[in-house]
């Protein structure tokens, strides 16, 4: 096998591991947390299907190859929660080094075009950076919502911080922000969220 | 709400579903089986790193938005086994029933793209299907070979089941093939596979 194509097969195999990288959010019928790998493939289906709420047209192929790669750096920093204050301390710093050792698995080029795309996101420095962090976000939301509030409740979040973690949904779409914030408003009304 | 959004909103609702359908295929580190969500991550992914290998030039929206989508009918469908006669017998069947319910939930013009995409991955009836398709063989191949024939093994698959079955990621891609038909004669000489 040539050398290009083993790295590439590497990589595939190596990134089997997100499936096992799970977050806080639980599934829609509550049975389980959801892993990371199955959290990427609901976010790029998402944000394929939404794309038409962005304010300008977007690179929808740049898009969903951001939101595929976005979390891969779980695999060696963890997912960490969102209302996680201690955890998102040294966030950057632990995914950082998990891009450097993850990414550079692949080809110089497909690293660095991947590499490039993680960045971007991170830094929502481009539309569909905006777009994609903005959606990472909404996903979340939603599950919550529609269990109840199971992890707010878990873990005691406010609307305050629910409003103020899911502000850059704004920046997404003012249509999906304008959706998000019905969401939390019914889920203080029905005491999913402390108000 | 817009109905428009609500029917987006509901079908992202409802693929939730397909991290609960699971595959006969074991993760790589053998600790459960995989789910139709992840897999469909993992797939996405590998699309597009060796979209390269292709004989011709793809149109790799069009293939990762396929790859997201192919197995979306395993919802109300199930997953079939590869190796499962009787249940490939009633198979297009369910599944075309399925996919009249779940791609018609959306928006008219995203269900009719959704369909199309999805009946052209099932009728291999472009160059971009027939990529999707051999790629959706090659990734099992690789997690059978790699967990030492787990699945194989447990189902008393042989090798000539194998070669036959994953023909077609000749026509994704020769030297694709050729990997894989590497990984079979290894998969046979180390007792991973029944000759």
């Amino acid at each position: 096998m040539n050398k290009r194509l083993e790295q590439q097969i590497f990589f595939i195999l190596e990134i089997d591991k997100l499936k096992n990288i799970f977050r806080r959010t639980f599934l829609l019928d509550e049975s389980r947390l959801e892993n990371t790998a199955e959290h990427s493939w609901h976010a790029a289906v998402a944000v394929l299907l939404l794309a038409e709420y962005a304010p300008r047209s977007l690179d929808l192929l740049r898009l969903v190859k951001m939101m595929l790669i976005h979390d891969i750096v779980e695999i060696d920093a963890g997912d960490t929660f969102l209302y996680d204050d201690s955890g998102n301390q040294d966030k950057a710093e632990r995914e950082r080094a998990a891009a450097d050792r993850l990414f550079t698995l692949l080809p110089q080029d497909q690293a660095a075009a991947l590499r490039t795309l993680w960045d971007e996101f991170e830094k929502r420095s481009t539309p569909e950076a905006k777009f994609a962090r903005g959606l990472d976000r909404l996903l979340p939301l939603m599950h919550n919502y529609y269990t109840k509030g199971s992890t707010w409740r878990k873990h005691n979040v406010t609307s305050d911080m629910v409003l103020k973690q899911n502000a850059i949904i704004a920046d997404a779409s003012p249509e999906l922000w304008e959706f998000a914030r019905t969401l939390i408003q019914n889920a203080v009304d029905k005491r999913y969220l402390i108000g």
